[in-house]
């Protein structure tokens, strides 16, 4: 029997999942408030459009903005008395609260959060394989039934993505941890740029690059985000601050009086933010591998990023992760890539061997 | 006439100074307070051994570590008084005034900040390469000579990096902003996750990784280099905590009362952050160039990232940036490759026909 999915909503993540599912073998339907996204949807093959004379789905996905996916999932609940109904909010307690608060048929609704955002957003911006070996966290709450978790765990495996289960609040609290606050830090430490000569933005290296890479995101949907997960968001940000405060009092003292205690300070902080970075499970979800680094000078021309992962292609040797570090005024950069220990020494012999120049 | 140049401490930036001077003709003589450390790095042919009897230098570069730079930049003014003298601590004001204040002849003195620094430090994590492409700020004083700055510039200039001329004060205002303060950022939000539950830390992503990245740093450096740059850092800090206060407070009026006004507190924050990440600059200090994205999936096997960018360069097409996104428990990536907008549709046009799987 083929399973029927409504999709809800058809903006990256609804369109998205309708391309993928539809081309894994789920029927798939479609309904917007919006008839031109729908239109496109159908366009990109996410599925048909709905209507009236469309019969009942087994699968319901909400795919709605955040401040409306509670009262969209009460709402299909209502509609499709036999159907399984989800969510793809990144943020699940407070849409939980409503629909349990609500008297609808709870026991056929479990929450999920596809983690697999982009910097952009809409209908167009949607490809079927978004989800590709992202984390889908599947969030039951005590009355979901296990047919319905099991068919929302199978809806993400469709989709190539890996599935963890966990319940509202304990997502909650991890995404604002490891997603949201980490989000405001870019945003912020970015926001500090905007008044700087051009001379000192000039200055910017790798490390501001990393930092405020995601800076760039869309603020209207992370101003839902973090206003739907606000407890467990100011929480973790009580915490940035009681840190920051201690590090402005540590230099207000060396610059005002005699500093005493401050380096304990500064160097507690750093040495904290050691042990926390140290515990960021490498890729995959695999426990943080003790990669080590081998860099390369790579000149910036035409096919040479091509002929260095060749070279180590060729030579068995698997990347397991990459920076490209980009020097200032210089058509020159340095790779610097990851490997397993084991790999290093075969890994320089051989690129030396084929004249790449490497550090020491 | 050969140029000869003292090291005055044979770390990582001494030690790596040393071996690229020697390389590119210059003659090299290095001291240190540790007999062993000063004997790796001339196996590492960073120089020769100075001793009672070597002649004196034409150019001292001291690359002791900052809390003692300025000590030693007076001792070496002193000592030789024809040599030109620069140091290569990350905070220059403080280090100036120590000099100035002297009485020592500091018009032959004019400070130096090399942009390239390692997670590594010491004198084995050396390489001739270390200044390529980096930019190198040459920082005079009112007083300096134009043949002194001319010295100093030549030596940046040999071991390849890009010259950015800048007074100490204007120096230490923007690293504060685009080292110093990132630097803490990172520590910061990656200290919060030492408590986090494993299955919490599972959910990290590419956003998380790159955002912690440098706070895997060295404590001991970072404690010197914040303390030195205290007022400017401070300064920096101070904004940062304003906007981590305003939305601290927005949040709780989300939680405990009527949110009035919060969800704009949060979209200024966020707007913010766009503007600031958008005055950035692209590689090499250019301009911030419109690259277009184009992300493909990339099986998690030796060779596959080889055969990417080998099919790219035959092409023609070069890489500007890149990303790698690691999914979780599944062993396959999304590659984000960053190009010129004139290569987006050849690209993907050769990639679709060579049988790699694009997003749309």
């Amino acid at each position: 029997m083929t399973t029927h999915v409504r999709i809800v909503g058809v903006g990256l993540i609804g369109a998205s999942l309708g391309i993928c599912l539809s081309g894994n073998g789920f029927r798939v339907s479609l309904e917007d408030p919006s008839p031109t996204a729908v239109r496109l949807a159908r366009d990109l093959r996410a599925g048909e459009i709905a209507d009236e004379g469309t019969d009942a789905p087994d699968v319901v996905v909400v795919a709605a903005p955040p401040d409306v996916a509670a009262k969209a999932v009460i709402a299909a609940l209502n509609r499709w008395p036999d159907a399984v109904v989800t969510d793809v909010a990144s943020v699940k307690e407070a849409v939980l609260v409503d629909i349990l608060d609500s008297g609808a048929d709870s026991s056929r609704y479990v929450g999920s959060h596809p983690m697999a955002g982009r910097e952009r957003s809409g209908t167009a911006a949607a490809r079927g394989d978004l989800f590709d070996g992202r984390a889908w966290v599947v969030v039951p709450h005590e009355g979901s039934t296990d047919a319905a978790i099991r068919r929302v765990r199978e809806i993400a495996t469709a989709v190539g993505s890996a599935v963890r289960v966990m319940p509202a609040h304990d997502h909650d609290e991890a995404v604002a941890a490891v997603s949201h606050v980490p989000q405001l830090a870019a945003s912020i430490v970015a926001a500090c740029l905007r008044e700087l000569p051009e001379s000192a933005v000039g200055l910017a290296g790798q490390g501001l690059r990393d930092v405020t890479r995601i800076a760039a995101s869309d603020p209207r949907l992370w101003t839902q985000i973090l206003a739907g997960n606000a407890p467990a968001v100011r929480d973790v940000l009580r915490q940035v601050r009681v840190q920051v405060d201690e590090v402005v009092t540590a230099l207000d003292s060396l610059v005002e009086s005699d500093g005493e205690g401050s380096l304990g300070t500064l160097s507690r902080v750093l040495e904290a933010g050691n042990l926390g970075h140290a515990r960021i499970p490498g890729k995959h979800g695999a426990a943080p591998a003790a990669y080590e680094v081998v860099s390369v000078i790579v000149p910036d021309e035409p096919g040479s990023l091509g002929r260095l992962f060749g070279d180590m292609g060729n030579a068995g040797i698997n990347l397991e992760d990459l920076h490209l570090e980009h020097g200032l005024g210089q058509a020159v950069g340095v790779a610097e890539l990851s490997v397993v220990p084991a790999s290093v020494e075969p890994l320089r012999a051989e690129l030396t061997r084929l004249g790449w120049r490497l550090h020491d």
